[in-house]
């Protein structure tokens, strides 16, 4: 046995204590910080009644949670709070099939990095995991646009899509250059247009083993992706260690947080600082490098030096470890939350332009500093001029106005702060309703809360977190709803269901179906008449189409060790009729949508009988709705 | 191309066509048959509040829902309907790493057989979907006990459990001599004991290709597996499709519904006669049978032979393709669901000694067959003599007076139909609060809708379910909440939270952590206070341990090619304070709950340097909670 002292450089319980600041956090953590009056439900009265969504009543907006950890984004109603729906992006879906069908299969796999390829080739061809922190709808004009929502990957450094007319991901793209990524949020104007989204770990360029120990190589980037194609535009290396990002309502400039201005390691080191900084990013000086070549090229991106001096970004030196940064609907103020200091940093983005033009100092584009309380992490806006502002280690959100901010930074003896309300517990995102576009409507906040204790009924060592809706509409913050939700609500975006428009069936001209009917045409087969079985050497397309509660085919067979792909086109046209295809014991099941085509292949490569069935209820008789693959024994 | 009437012996639209019944049907499927009336929201007034669930309230009931083919169970408080937890069982979880963590998979693979074994080594291991149907509680003297969930995977023939005392699966068999594992239930008393498991689908047997077309040598099989140690007792062979099942209060009898007594493989076939049956099993009759050895062994397990005739069953003749079957709370009366009947069936279990004794004829055991509507799927009951019986056909959910449908049957002239109620729409399963024990306390029903059509926000083509919460309290039914949910609640139990009595932390002592504490022990190494690397050969272990916000080993190396596994022993001890662990780019993630050992293996394939994160939020300095692996190349 070694002595972990000396070779961890940290003792067991010592390891809180790197720094003065983790110390005094250590004490707050968990559960351990909670003020006694924080366990008393607060009565909740007409708020509640405000709240309610009866049976058959249609909730005002869209939620586009994030599923964190779990991999999936999830589609909840505002304001009852209901999870209306689950997305499979990064995650493996057994009801969907997502991971497993052909269609999801090329998604998840197209995007990877040719030396991803090679690593997942002998396991599976893709990850079957993720760690989706940030759903973001595509905007025009600053406000949403119901086309897309884009979203992170921190555990496999990816960025995929969600089209908003079938709620279904359609594109992922691995991130080169980078690890981690973490905060993504998209061009407000004139459209998206661009994905940013931040590198958080700093890592060797390239990672080929050739630098490991030596952290003073290591870079973070940032990085924007054309959102229309999904192609990275462009790559900057900065300082530090990317957290959060937002954009502006110009056009001109995104910004982010950094940690870790020390570039350390351990977290001793990544807190040790009393500064760290935000860096902006000048959009059109780096669109100009991209054209003139100011840059080197890595995997196929062209990567700008953004580090301290470069042209195109500017860092503005704030408090240790900011978290979020929050643009507000104002179009002038962008929030930076103190996260390890008691404030915020409040800066006015048309200080911008003189700043990248040498006129002015960092500082100088910062118009307020309020100190809000412990742990500040992220920022919302009503629309009225006022900031909400999740304190983590407080457990609260804090109200405060914007002008009192910038009055009392300029010297008058005003109290920012409105109201502070408890919230249980200890929340990282907040977010209002349409709150993060020029259309925000001040109507509900939602604080995503990481823990949740006593607060619902215990289910075991691992607990549900807590989304709490509250009514903002009026001069006071009030409670209305605790939400439990499975790991982890990271982050959300509340859009005005005006703004989306789904379709209730598929269209047969998807380009979802193209390379099943472009198979099914080399077959000589059409899929909404099929009922046909091609073999083709070793390989077998089995096609068949589908009508509630029948498939057109009763039975197939293939021969032991086929490589077998079905075909199921979906001839139900109408609303909330989806079927399915799973085979019994052979860990093979898919979904068809109404009107859609899916497609799964598989080795059938266990003789005898198997069963095949519809496995998403779609009629009285959907237990009959069956059919057996027979499969020939192997010739011995 | 072919001539696919011909082929198929259906024409595309004349699929339904089979039979009248389906003819009957179709009109009706999906979303065309609803009347127009049920679009209107109903007011809820007095009983929304009675369900009002206020923010730092607790739920009275935990509701243990399936996932359906999403393969998890869901934990669900009643009357909020709010999901508290996803439990992973037969799916990959992403969040949880259950599928990944070697902990998991020993759960998903052990409990497999041989021949799948050998299928699946190539193919990962284990299957990664599952169609999780019916969930319920162990029992002790007629009522919950607490002590696991047991519940069935229709798409891989397997059954599983799960321990209430940290609500995580801890066993997964796969069942022998028969596929797809439908319906599930328990013995009731004296305690659980048995779990019954119908097989759906009949095959031959063995299934090893030698029969194939003929399906005259197909059976369905029945199977009981002792709970304790999840081994199978014994298996029964019988006619017709095996569909639903349920236990008596005595301990004597179990009975499931049969479909397709034709024993037909199309639909048309399946449906054709007017008559099918229930099978009723006499368990005392059957162990004293494998004690005798009176039956064969397939696969290990005595099958003994209960088709018509035999000594250990009866089949009692009911309308066509019967549903489900549900004993009611006075321990007397069992019901057997029409379906393709507007009837349901209506047994007394204590003539059932006589039958078996052949002094009374089958349907001599009939005391009432109540026409209640279309489609009678499955009956809840109140403990008041009250039974409630969805009409998926109707969209209804109809409550009837037992007492007054046997008065009916001797004779008299009433009708034993209360009230009937909308609900939205087409519902399958339906439940009362405890109402499957012998302390049904008449409070709430729920009613799991497979389709949803209208009643939420469009998400899309694919809809969510629509679980809907209603009051049954007082005389009237009253509908309370709207719940959409992912595919698909099939089947739920509600338990009063007095029965259930989860642990917040995990005891160091659990058997879960045994192989990682048995390696560790073998490697010189304490969980504890491990902060180690060991290397043998390639193989290569990682020891560490967990307080937030840190791991106590800030970096590791490997080389290129290693097999690399982690343990991490998460030291925090207070609850919801999970830790997880994540392997940048390798698609590597695990849940590691308080006082919890949890282990990941994988190949370090990469090299180069990969960050290492705790993916479960566990304090302010949760994102500094991170390390690296070092990944030295292979020496070229």
């Amino acid at each position: 046995m070694t002595d972990h002292t000396e070779e961890t450089g940290v003792s067991r319980r010592g390891l809180l204590g790197g720094t003065a600041k983790a110390a005094m956090l250590a004490g707050l953590a968990g559960s351990g910080g909670f003020a006694a009056g924080a366990m008393v439900a607060p009565r909740v009265g007409h708020a509640a009644e405000q709240a309610g969504v009866g049976p058959g009543e249609l909730d005002e907006y869209y939620v586009f949670f994030s599923g964190g950890q779990s991999g999936e984004m999830r589609i909840v109603g505002l304001p009852s709070m209901r999870e209306l729906m689950r997305v499979p992006v990064f995650n493996r879906c057994s009801a969907t099939g997502w991971g497993q069908s052909n269609e999801s299969l090329k998604v998840l796999t197209e995007g990877l990095l040719p030396e991803t390829k090679e690593y997942l080739a002998t396991r599976g061809g893709t990850y079957m995991n993720g760690d989706l922190h940030h759903p973001h709808m595509s905007f025009t004009d600053g406000t949403y646009d119901g086309r897309y929502v884009f979203m992170n990957d921190k555990a496999n450094s990816r960025v995929a899509r969600v089209r908003c007319d079938i709620m279904k991901c359609d594109k992922i793209i691995e991130i080169p250059n980078m690890q981690a990524v973490h905060g993504l949020r998209v061009q407000k104007y004139p459209r998206t247009g661009y994905v940013f989204a931040n590198g958080e770990d700093a890592i060797p360029i390239p990672n080929d083993g050739q630098i490991l120990e030596d952290h003073e190589q290591y870079h973070a980037i940032f990085t924007a992706i054309d959102g229309d194609t999904m192609e990275i535009a462009w790559q900057v290396m900065v300082d530090g260690n990317l957290d959060n990002v937002d954009a502006d309502y110009q056009g001109k400039y995104c910004f982010a947080t950094c940690y870790n201005s020390e570039e350390g390691v351990t977290l001793a080191e990544m807190t040790s600082a009393e500064q760290d900084w935000i860096v902006i990013f000048n959009i059109e000086r780096i669109e100009e490098a991209v054209r003139n070549g100011d840059y080197t090229e890595h995997k196929g991106v062209p990567v700008i030096d953004g580090r301290h001096g470069s042209a195109y970004t500017r860092y503005v030196p704030v408090p240790n470890s900011p978290h979020g940064i929050n643009t507000a609907p104002d179009g002038i103020h962008v929030v930076a939350n103190g996260k390890l200091s008691p404030t915020v940093t409040v800066f006015d983005v048309r200080r911008f332009d003189d700043l990248f033009d040498d006129k002015i100092q960092p500082r100088d584009t910062v118009v307020a500093e309020p100190e809000l309380g412990l742990g500040p992490l992220h920022t919302a806006y009503d629309g009225r001029g006022n900031a909400y502002t999740t304190l983590f280690i407080d457990s609260q959100v804090c109200k405060w106005s914007i002008a009192d901010a910038i009055r009392k930074f300029d010297g008058e003896d005003v109290d920012p702060i409105i109201q502070k309300l408890d919230v249980h517990y200890q929340p990282g995102h907040n977010h209002t309703s349409m709150g993060q576009t020029k259309e925000a409507d001040g109507k509900w906040l939602i604080s995503l809360n990481k823990f949740s204790k006593d607060r619902f009924l215990n289910v075991g060592p691992l607990k549900p977190e807590c989304d709490q809706l509250i009514d903002i509409s009026g001069d006071e913050m009030v409670l209305v709803h605790d939400g439990p939700s499975f790991a982890e609500p990271h982050d959300a975006t509340i859009v005005h269901r005006s703004k989306v428009n789904p379709a209730q069936i598929y269209d047969r001209a998807d380009p979802m179906f193209d390379d099943a009917k472009r198979q099914a045409e080399a077959d000589g087969v059409e899929l909404e008449y099929a009922a046909d079985v091609i073999r083709d050497g070793n390989k077998v397309r089995v096609y068949m189409f589908s009508v509630a509660p029948a498939f057109s085919l009763e039975s197939f067979t293939v021969k032991q060790g086929d490589e077998v792909t079905v075909y199921v086109t979906n001839l139900d046209d109408i609303e909330d009729l989806t079927h399915g295809f799973t085979v019994l014991n052979h860990g093979v099941a898919i979904e068809v949508g109404p009107q859609a085509t899916a497609s799964v292949t598989f080795v059938a490569d266990r003789p005898g009988v198997y069963w095949y069935y519809c496995q998403w209820f779609c009629h009285a008789l959907h237990m009959e709705m069956k059919g057996r693959m027979l499969v020939e024994p192997r010739a011995v």
